[in-house]
């Protein structure tokens, strides 16, 4: 892949090593406000602890970079191979998933003395990058990139997994002090007419910017006319959609999710994953603690099997990922500088079509797979993306807690339908 | 969805009850080599009993028909209301699924007798159309065609049923003594192009002859070039794959598919659903009993996961539905008379892409999604595909025992990734 | 074991002849009313279709006898020493457990055949021991004892399993129509002492009688001062306590017990396994299908957990087994010539201490253990009950469906104390 | 259970408080070498995390002492009632068990702080008993007596579950670094004969020292001439178990054992809890780290299966729990003043029969119940032993981790048979 693309690694090679102080630096502030036991946390399978979103990312560039271009290259520590290598067969093998909360060593401060010590091995290879081949030089920059972009992947994750474990512990911890205000109320939902026809979709091999291997090759899709909403579901509305019964009746909910519904027993009234009602209040769970639900924010948290419930009982549907990003294209959104950070704001953007970015992730209609003629990365890296490509959904957009600088308008997203731990909402089409 | 469609009633009256009698007798035939303790067989909750198939489609007509034409029908009993439903919620609860082989009582014969008796009230209904309005007797003659496509459905799933449950038996039970003759050596692989650009897929509203809601409305893709196999994978190709080691190398496989893999433990040598290794030789399970392995034949009952390991291993893909749907078209591929029935004979039709019917469904990378502007049908019918819209991929083309008449280019199959007891193969894409 | 039991084997042979005629006979009367499809019906891993015990019990003697003392014995099917061979490892493979119910062939005629053919080869046996040695006689004529008496526990099972395989059916199907009519009111319930002391229990191995091997040998307890209950809690007692909340309360219920009680959240309202409620009147699952609950008859199909928390709820305890045999020796309890079939009647039997035999087995504290210098029967028979000497709870007594001339005071019943399909009932000590 | 005792008081009190400071310091103690994050492992439902166990033990002096002798006593934390809680259902509702690890906050410190707190108080409570009536302070001392029992539990606990935990770190972390010397080779096993007849057996409720409920009241049994080996199974006769294939032969296994084993496929060599395999050599993990196998030592860390198939390998079986102690008491076996620790020693103590104490627990096959004439404790406390009486087995003697003055001859310990994390062991009998 990184072949094909032509950087100009002389004059990028400075801000590369920017751009990495300050990816890693971030890294570290978000686990600040953790103690040790906080950061050991691993309350299912799909998330992972802190602590082992710090040492995987670096296991990444020590593997994909200090292993290929540091001659005589030496571990920090051997076992990190097989602790931090999160699913690289052609690596080696892996410490079983689920059990990534069991390892109370190495500390975290070995951690942190670790992503220490491979950065510095970082900066001083990208230093001394006139001792590298042209075409070394050209691979490098792209691995630099690609763990970056890794990084901040797993800087959403941290959060949102941060997020789900403290929701196990009754006394609701905060993450951080700072909370949103509540959100004005929302306009009434408008639909934007989108125009049908045959659209450019993914990034082109060409592109000098960054896109992960899922996101190529540019090609053609041909839309039919439609309409796509003008904003997110909002709490209130989706607590009307509670409110009518409708978790009750299976006539909105596909079977799968009528499937699933039945396994949550235990929860006397159904609602998304982190809404709490305490003496016929509901609450929302946040990163800020627990706070009174606020109506005008968008809906976040609800699984596929949700969306398309809600979309049906409003006889409308949820748009496919090449509606979004044709929809997206078209109204010119764009994520913002900065997102909204920690929780969703119900703010509309200045956009006609608002909301698309910096919110939540929105469901689409479109399974996880390869677009034609997709190439995975070359060598190990080919297992980042396309192994995956099965039984997934393709969310499109960003979230509140979405790194700065990381979203795109071909980005995609992919989770099971059941998955709710994320920032998900609702964009409706018709 | 049925009001849109336009029926000459009056002519089509004689040729639908005698399509209807020819439908129903043939489920009747399905079962005659088999015994009240074979009809209840139900070896996992994905395959029912026959003597289920046969109530079933019994019900069908009953509930979506009789009860709906008939002024003040009676039902022949009413606890099959219940028993009978497969997963209509809105006609009410259902037993479940999991335990229909639990069911002793009613018999076969009571089934039959059921039969009979709704056959001979559906009979006398379509006597008395001229009672009915013009719209009741448009509305009657689609809900009897559907009826019977449903049925038709049934009859294939009745034979991989009792196939699958056969399985489980030891000695192995054979349900014909008809066999085929070996196939001839399968001609080499050829690619042949496909026509890029932008094509209709689906069936239109206004088309005369019957397809599902699912497969509507017609609408456009844009096709980037491609080429497809003219041919299907054999088992002598697959067996290479095998014993390549492929079963064993997570290179190949989905990430989902190995997982899947892990589960299979009690296997010592993976393989395709119905093959049995007995002393270094290879025997494949049919429905004629155990059999040496057909090296000519289509491999048949692999899974998505397999089928996509095996297109990773040789370099290429699967087609989605709408490449497999344009070459078939373009090159004029077309179900036969009848069908090849009942285990795939590998032997080549005419055109030049060949076997693209009749022999094994094949899998393609869509998932089973709805169309744009999808309806489904109108009334508790809605409930007959779209619910089941998420988590499955889409087959295409036909099988060996897919009913004479059933088969057409826009039809759409659907299973779960794991599921490997229908008759399902491999096409190739690249 | 048998080598040191003493036979008079010519006097023995030809009521061993009209005794085994007798009890194969019982067998295939049993199954008199029950199709073909009914004698295939396995509704959950414990129980077995009646097919199966058919055919399982004829596998018996033709492994255990004609393997043994027939030269060049042929099997009549070779693949049924897979097939029902229950658990002796020592014998060979056996087919999964789980899966009986989805052997439909052999069929059910040529299971009665295979039993004819084994029966006429006994018989046959039999007539000619003189050319057997002494000591082989004297083995023979225990093997055959085994072999009836094993036959007869499958007796019992055939009912309880048909019993909780046709209540998986909603339409509760009957298998007899013979039906019991209501119990008399039962008398108060009184305590009587029981003498302490040292006692001997279990049977000698020079008993002239049969015992299994679990029964020997004689031993020495000292049982402390402690009175019996005179008759079984009734229907109406146990109802009471399902009235008072006590399902409800953690209070009465062992650890185990309240963390089973939590898996059944399906059933809204607890109660003994085949009670059903229907417009606030309940009804009990029998034999003769669904019936209004007998309000004075014995309290069935209970398990360890509810037996425990109803002698919690009223200040009282089960007996150990020992407690339970010394009290049927004091009290001269016997079972009838007779049970009482098919249902327990709560009639009282002459003796002070009533109702020991013949209407439920009944739960003691003992859990299933070795009697102090147990020695398991020779050869392959030694699986028999050995190996299940572990986290099971003895039962004692007999049911009204265990076969004539079956009962013992020494006779130990064992299961695991979730189970409630078998005639399970309570005694209370204190 | 307590009013029935008779305490001196006032002479009790110093000592009691001097015992008290004891035992809560060892607790602290035991953790001095554990990080926040080591503190917080649960990696089974059967282990907790330290720091729970830390929390617990204070939540019981807090729930059945402060809140009952201290007037308007206010909680520390009100939140600890529900998440400190273990299992006391009429003290309220508990936090999930299998999630103990979850909860990050409160912190270490924070459980610490709240020791020190409750200390305090207890301190307080017991230097103004005077304030009390009699009845009131023999009830206190008591249930300070019991506090303290069930905190010597728990220290037992804290350590074999750290054991556990830092088991599934495949750096194998330490939790001491003081290791046992290698043992001496064990003496030939000798065979020791017991006497037969009425013993007496328990511990009388008019006994001075501390009794569990389960261990009370004194009763009689009769016990049957046998021999008990006079020390425990070695590692090295362990092995030649394993090396004869026994893992692999039904014939030794109880059959709920056999599929236990079948369970554990992941394993390809099947072997007591702790023992690794690594070229071809045998290591142990201890709290010390990976050893090699120590072969003189006891095998520890087998579960009940694993010791009765032993039993069974060489023609001998476990004791009862009578046995048991009939023969500790016959030769005068005693716990020494201090346990061996942390790991079994292997060296056999002055007693003709050796090693009943201080190595490991020794599985008997007397399943766990009441005996005759069992009270439970008064009051919430009655949940401590009484409702686990069901499915268990019980162990004698005590363990090389089991807190000094906590073991005596009557002491009876209980595990499910699966359970092998204890230190649990062999002694044979015959």
């Amino acid at each position: 892949m990184f072949d094909s693309v032509s950087f100009d690694a002389k004059t990028a090679t400075q801000s590369l090593d920017d751009h990495f102080q300050d990816v890693r630096l971030y890294s570290l502030d978000l686990v600040k406000s953790l103690s040790e036991a906080d950061v050991q946390l691993q309350a299912m399978a799909d998330v992972s602890p802190a602590k082992w979103h710090l040492a995987h990312t670096t296991w990444f560039f020590e593997t994909f970079i200090l292993k290929v271009f540091v001659a005589d290259y030496t571990d920090f520590e051997p076992s990190y191979q097989y602790l931090f290598n999160s699913y690289y067969n052609s690596v080696g093998e892996q410490y079983p998933r689920h059990q990534r909360g069991l390892i109370s060593r190495p500390s975290l401060s070995e951690v942190v003395e670790y992503r220490h010590w491979v950065d510095a091995q970082i900066t001083a290879l990208l230093a001394n990058q006139s001792s590298l081949t042209n075409d070394q030089q050209v691979r490098l920059s792209y691995l630099m990139t690609l763990g970056l972009q890794h990084e901040q992947q797993h800087q959403e994750l941290l959060l949102t997994d941060i997020q789900y474990n403290f929701f196990q512990n009754p006394s609701f911890p905060h993450y951080t002090a700072i909370e949103n205000s509540p959100s004005s109320p929302a306009k009434p939902l408008q639909w934007l007419p989108v125009d049908s026809g045959l659209h450019t979709v993914g990034q082109a091999d060409t592109h000098q910017d960054f896109s992960f291997d899922n996101e190529r090759p540019e090609h053609r899709v041909f839309i039919e006319p439609f309409e796509m909403a003008d904003r997110l579901v909002t709490n209130a509305e989706y607590l009307a959609f509670i409110e009518s019964g409708a978790y009750q009746d299976p006539q909105y909910w596909l079977a799968d999710g009528w499937a699933w519904l039945q396994t949550q027993h235990y929860r006397s009234t159904p609602a998304p994953l982190y809404w709490v009602l305490r003496n016929n209040q509901w609450f929302e769970f946040t990163l800020a603690g627990l706070k009174t639900l606020d109506p005008h924010a968008p809906v976040a948290h609800v699984n596929y099997y949700e969306a398309t419930a809600y979309a049906n009982w409003c006889d409308a549907r949820l748009p496919t990922e090449f509606e979004w990003e044709v929809a997206a294209k078209q109204y010119h959104a764009k994520p913002a500088a900065e997102p909204v950070k920690l929780h969703p704001s119900g703010q509309a953007n200045h956009s006609a079509l608002s909301q698309m970015f910096d919110q939540v992730w929105q469901w689409t209609t479109s399974t996880y797979g390869a677009y034609p003629g997709f190439t995975p990365f070359a060598g190990n890296a080919g297992e980042y993306n396309g192994k995956f490509m099965s039984n997934q959904y393709v969310l499109r957009g960003s979230s509140c807690v979405t790194p700065k600088g990381h979203a795109r308008t071909t980005y995609r997203n992919f989770f099971y339908a059941h998955q709710a731990w994320q920032f998900m909402g609702i964009r409706l089409a018709r």
